[in-house]
């Protein structure tokens, strides 16, 4: 690991190294402060190897996980995180919630801070709206997906996989391929990766480009072999047709043929390149078989693992002042 | 706080204070019973506004959530304290559950039983659903709202709320306006407040107004202004059309007109009466934004907090029997 | 109990008296190795109808219930019994998962691997799917039911229960009666009673038993009055139309008349004789009320408990290994 990947861990303690109440995204985020999540994060991948996982850091304190949006792995991942830190965890599913009733998201919001969260975990299918809340409650909010906007936990997640299988994020060549313009975990991880020095390259068909994705300080490219071309890291998106709407849609086939990873495209990356994905993968549509399951290329399931410990890192560290961490309060 | 408030704490002890093995309801309460509930909900409130909330009284008792109608606000507020008191929270959910394979009512109660649930806490949408559990089963059960029957914790945390916001309930006149025909929350409240000897009065379209309301010793009125004359408090019901099958059914616009809470119209209480709604609101229909989120006035966001704190009271005393709680067993 | 039914406890200690690693069904099972999870299932029928239930042997051990088919008995059951062992019991429903978003089964297992989960919980509609999973996944799996194909544990809670109160299991006369071609519970129950040297007499119409059914060692009768002649326990199977897709379906009212449980119909068994139910019971179609509820005869709710205590053991017993308890590593 190059040293341009270390925060300086001498010069910055306790709350300064973090000094941030909420993590609604990565933008704002100073490098130093997201390899101090990762550095975090470390401990509890090595952790959750151990038979004794559970930590009590979090006893007594709740942890609302409010999901206005289905999501099995991130609930998943969020729930596991709280409940080996012992947080007592409590899910909110939109499909059950008081959203049906036409309750404004503010008067949820100041629902779940009467009821004395510690920490709420919000999922949103509007951008924007976890930072509404955020601005409501008297505790820490965590974004787990919120609309187009930011998927901040992803972009750690996935920073941490690369740094761990690649030994730095600094320098490396790494090529994002799918529907950048509405796709959160590009946004957030074109934002994570250039503040740690990686190289991104976006690939995407021309109506699923942003329009200024040159402002985020990455080469954009319509052309995905073009764009392979010495690759260290290859990630792809998932085809998620139902978010493109007004978009030019194209058909399974045709996006399979001009921005699928095969096999045959990936030795246009480098030898040892690692192929990542947020999952739940479209095999057959964005990434074939052979790829996604690649035993030494292939990091999907090893990005599953960072997410709990990332999750548990944040958790962690966002509650650390309202738990009186010396350093913190 | 008027000594009438008071329940003659010197004089009862253990299970004379509470000699009910279930809260079915509020109709059967004595005052001092209510009061003692409230009492004990105190504590609760402290704790819950500090850092180390988790309370270990309820280690290794089994709580089932059984949820036959959504309800979050409901379902979450007795989560956290059950999760808060140490007990081991499991939710049923009725569209999971076998009552969609036609199972009896009883049937879903004798296997709750059978599972060696410690309480059980229901809601459900006909009236007397509880009470024909609560026949049926080894342990105590607490109603969570059944039908247009009853919902005795929402009373017991407007109480509460009331006499930490009022320093008293006895001789507040109190004001529901609403669907008091088919609402839970109303009946509930009146029996609750006129027990603790509150002047209480119901404001309803004819339609919504129960036939023999006098006999609950409260004063109904159709116009809403007249009623409001020197209120301490102005209690909103929530309108749902959905439970006024068979009834006459305003239009939003004109129950607005009419029952709707305005600035003007709270000028006709108090100067400093207290605003009250159990959520989730209709802003603009039954209540206006500028009533509901008055910083002084509005109570909306207290009435959920005292919601978990009486929660966990009811919890606590319920279960002291078969804890073996010493005055209890 | 005839000495039949004991397990050689002073021969098999450890890993040998249990030397699987998961628990996809009864058969490859050996009749000591499930008298031995019953063995284990009686401490935690006398705990759980203790006031202090709970143990810790599961704590920091992370329990994944995936349930790809609604089943509340079920799942709740598997919940409460992982977390009276201390587990952080974690819930996954297909109707919020990525089995929507078209994931393979494949992927959600590796996902769930990956997220170091200790045991998990399957239930799924397709026979085979616990097996496929079971055999990518680093820990214990445990069968909560798969298609037409097993139900173990189901198998063991009513072995369980006939064991504690007929006083054995070997030499009873055990007629089951319903779709039995369709039935995994049937299935499950036939390989673990013949197992342990029951006498089964299997009840169908021609178009619900199984072709080659003389080939699990039990007695098929179309005739349901013949079959119960002299028998020791009754179990009723639930009419299960949705599973009965391209078979003959008979009428209700025609299946109850031929194959419906009544008191007439119970008096060719033995006086004494035990009636038992899977549950969700559809009363008055395979049994009616009188025979259902009765207080000496039916055993309907004791299996719902032995239920409990026998998921319990299983979690233990699957994960000793893991836990690194002596004898088991």
């Amino acid at each position: 690991m190059p040293a341009s990947d270390h925060r300086p861990a001498a010069v910055l303690n306790g709350r300064e190294a973090f000094p941030h109440r909420h993590l609604t995204g990565i933008a704002g985020l100073q490098p130093h402060e997201i390899m101090f999540l990762l550095d975090e994060a470390e401990q509890w991948v090595d952790a959750n190897r151990t038979r004794a996982k559970s930590d009590h850091r979090l006893d007594g304190l709740t942890q609302i996980n409010a999901f206005f949006e289905n999501s099995t792995r991130t609930l998943l991942s969020f729930e596991i995180a709280g409940k080996r830190l012992g947080a007592d965890v409590v899910n909110m599913h939109a499909a059950q919630s008081s959203v049906k009733k036409g309750e404004t998201l503010i008067d949820t919001a100041m629902t779940l801070n009467a009821m004395r969260a510690d920490v709420i975990v919000i999922r949103h299918g509007s951008s924007g709206a976890v930072q509404l809340i955020a601005d409501k409650v008297n505790c820490p909010v965590l974004n787990a997906g919120d609309g187009w906007h930011e998927h901040p936990t992803q972009a750690l997640l996935d920073a941490l996989t690369i740094r761990r299988r690649r030994g730095s994020i600094a320098g490396q060549r790494v090529v994002i391929c799918g529907d950048i313009l509405h796709s959160r975990v590009a946004r957030s991880n074109i934002l994570a990766l250039t503040a740690l020095a990686a190289e991104v390259r976006v690939v995407a068909p021309s109506t699923l480009m942003p329009a200024a994705v040159e402002q985020m300080a990455v080469t954009p490219f319509h052309d995905f072999d073009t764009a392979l071309d010495g690759a260290d890291v290859v990630m792809m998106l998932r085809l998620q047709n139902e978010r493109m709407s007004g978009a030019f849609i194209p058909s399974t086939r045709e996006y399979h043929l001009r921005y699928g990873l095969t096999p045959e495209r990936l030795e246009r990356a480098k030898p040892d390149a690692l192929v990542m994905h947020p999952g739940p993968m479209n095999r057959g549509v964005e990434i074939v078989s052979s790829v996604a399951d690649h035993p030494e290329r292939s990091a999907v399931t090893e990005q599953v693992e960072m997410g709990v410990a990332v999750r548990m890192a944040c958790l962690d560290v966002l509650t650390r002042g309202e738990r009186g961490v010396e350093g913190w309060a």
